[in-house]
């Protein structure tokens, strides 16, 4: 049997990975547009800083590696066609000669694709987008040549905001354009703005409710126009407003898609069409919490869900449990991170949401190095049920996998309440003896009550 | 209504605080020994080791906060006899005259006292145990003006470890004495062993399988003698080989006791005598893998256990959800933990164990300041049911943290397997895309298949 993989970034590998893991013997072919298989996209923004080194170190692995496992990897090859019919995917090696690769069964993982808003001057040579290694490697070069000394980042999501520390690392001043109200909009309004606060004390400038109409390339940089009425001059414009899901190619193969385009896959990772499975930033998400299926690109899905269809190629039955949109990022000293539903999207979903938040220390005070934590909780008011938590601090605070206790309690459908009954660990060093995450529990209840 | 509550540590704290949260009338009175009112016995090491400068900053509230709430203290104060039948308490308040104090409803929290071993010698000035604040206080005063060079901890447990760690910033010489194969017996020998390393490594000597038969008052300071047959002149022993708890008062009232003397309790901290319930460290505890009652005294359940006894004392009715054993430590540069069952714990409770281990990054190693951590699980054979997980490593590595991720996957009652399905935070400076713990899921299905 030959399992063919289209994309070689998180889903594609680990789809891979999981087959070779469950059977020695079939072939695995691993078709990629580039030349870098199984780089972490996530931590472009570290390369860029000069936090690392070698850009080499970004692989999870080496094509060696992979090799060893016995999966063929054919690099700078793009498939041009699936052909569902006949069970076969047309290849080009950049040199426009088609040759065509039979399989049994299909693993598509094309992955996303940046978001490249249609703005005047977007073209412009000082215009950067950031997703693959090569706009990396393009960016970089710059960066050491030209110089620049202003950039302006469109867009504070979790790139924007890792982008604006790399860049003021490299003392480069930075101000960073959001549409929303706070710089990181997918947390709460009250903790985005604490990020904020943070951000412009390490003197990025931020500017929020900013929409940018047009990049007018001036010779030597660009100004960037907007509404309310401003300009900005700069040497740098980095546009991070998102991805797209890259699926024209099976569009045309008649794979079906739904939400923005992304392929529509059932909870076995499997597309409408024969022996091919789908998986990563291309395909719908199943939201666990939702209970539908929605688009959320994210690594950590990307890994779960290419194992899942590695595993279903070869014959397995597993199912994806669904994500709860858990997600983090480390912004110069402080991370900040969700899991579950905020607010409004609770609402959205018809639940009855009541919010409440406490601001502690990560652990016993009179231990040396505490340091704050703000942990906001959402629960359904009728039900109890916890729906959502966000957490921001200190990057040293355990913030990251105190999400992880939330995302836990979340994947089964705990009540808040009952978040007190966990037995979680204490030592006065690392925390207290009841975790922030269950004093926030505790303030919700009071809420409630009150 | 009035509410007396024997004990004014973790557990009886908890009760009066949740009592008064619900009830706003009714009238609490809090007896305790001694004039320190809900201080942090786990920080003791932290006091002694310098790390804190004043111990006044060991309480979690000061007698103020708690006496602001409507909660009479009464310290300094002796509980010498429960009289159920009648429902008061006689007080002596250190003048020998006994007072009556009338109750409706009593929690006894009495909490636990340290073993003292029936050594020859162990009466010695130069010997000390380790439990209250006076003890800390007499601890202190010999290491600041005896100034001694060396001491001798008998016992590695928490206590023990975390001890050689603080006598060791105050350059004193330690030498760690422990009966069992490796220091902190209740982590498995291979992770004992690694903290061991860790221990010696800052200077710490360590005898393990050594058993102190006598401590010899040599005038100036005290040899310390063992089987295998040993001998080691220095000038302070602490002695740390557990706690057993102090039931004395209420099995002279008629209350049951089970394990070790522990008082007997149902889900709903009651006793067997009407209007008595009792929590924390003097009772036996439910443990919710065992489905079984043992004696487990740990501070987060003294939280629990008097936060429930203090509910249904006024009125509520909510259930202990059982402890997991979860416990960590710092011990220099590292954390570690456990939660749920070791190996034998778990064959002694009828299961198959099964377990398994990675040590890999705490973040992916590209980004500055990656640390190995080492992740156990042990998982039940025939039905893959996670039994219970360890992690060592830095202190920084969220050790803590992610523990609890396996606590929270432990309450309910999740396979090892599914591990895999939960949706954990990732960024590159924080963890990797599969965190550690579900590496060690993914190894132990490769131990368990192979």
């Amino acid at each position: 049997m030959h399992l063919v993989i289209v994309g070689g970034s998180d889903a594609g590998i680990s789809a891979a990975l999981r087959a070779r893991e469950l059977d020695r013997d079939i072939e695995i072919t691993l078709l990629l547009g580039d030349a870098y298989p199984n780089f972490s996209i996530c931590g472009l923004p570290f390369y860029l800083s000069g936090e690392i080194e070698r850009w080499e170190a970004l692989a999870h692995r080496t094509q060696n590696d992979i090799e060893s496992l016995g999966i063929h990897l054919r690099l700078n090859t793009w498939v041009t066609a699936i052909h569902a019919a006949e069970h076969a995917v047309s290849l080009d090696r950049g040199d426009h000669q088609e040759s065509r690769l039979p399989y049994d069964r299909l693993v598509v993982a094309t992955g996303a694709r940046p978001i490249r808003p249609s703005l005047p001057g977007i073209e412009s040579p000082w215009v950067f987008l950031l997703h693959s290694m090569d706009d990396s490697f393009r960016l970089e070069t710059f960066l050491t040549t030209a110089k620049p000394q202003s950039a302006v980042i469109i867009g504070a999501g979790y790139i924007g905001v890792e982008m604006a520390d790399a860049l003021t690392r490299r003392q480069i001043e930075v101000t960073l354009v959001e549409q929303a109200p706070t710089v990181l909009p997918t947390v709460d309004e009250a903790l985005g703005r604490m990020l904020q606060d943070h951000m412009q004390s390490r003197g990025v400038r931020v500017m929020t409710k900013a929409r940018v109409t047009a990049l007018e390339d001036t010779g030597g940089g660009i100004s960037v126009h907007g509404e309310p009425d401003w300009r900005l001059d700069t040497d740098l414009v980095l546009v991070v407003v998102g991805v797209q899901p890259d699926t024209a190619l099976a569009q045309a193969a008649g794979v079906a898609v739904g939400i923005r385009g992304a392929i529509r896959v059932d909870r076995y990772m499997k597309t409408n069409l024969p022996d091919i499975w789908a998986a990563g930033d291309c395909v719908e998400t199943y939201h666990r919490l939702l209970g539908d299926y929605t688009y959320l690109p994210l690594g950590t899905t990307a890994h779960k869900q290419g194992r899942i269809a590695g595993e279903n190629a070869v014959g397995g039955r597993r199912a994806f449990e669904g994500s709860l949109g858990t997600q983090v990022v480390k912004v110069f000293d402080w991370a900040i991170g969700r899991t579950g539903l905020k607010e409004h999207e609770a609402r959205q979903a018809g639940f009855h949401p009541l919010s409440a938040s406490v601001t502690d220390w990560d652990h016993k005070v009179y231990y040396p190095g505490a340091t704050p934590i703000t942990v906001a909780l959402v629960g359904d008011l009728p039900s109890g049920r916890l729906l959502g938590g966000q957490i921001v601090g200190h990057w040293q605070g355990q913030i990251a996998k105190r999400l992880d206790i939330l995302s836990t309690a979340l994947y089964h459908q705990m009540t808040v309440d009952s978040l007190n009954d966990l037995d979680l660990s204490y030592t006065p060093p690392l925390s207290s003896p009841w975790d922030p995450v269950q004093q926030a529990a505790q303030k919700w209840l009071r809420v409630r009550s009150s």
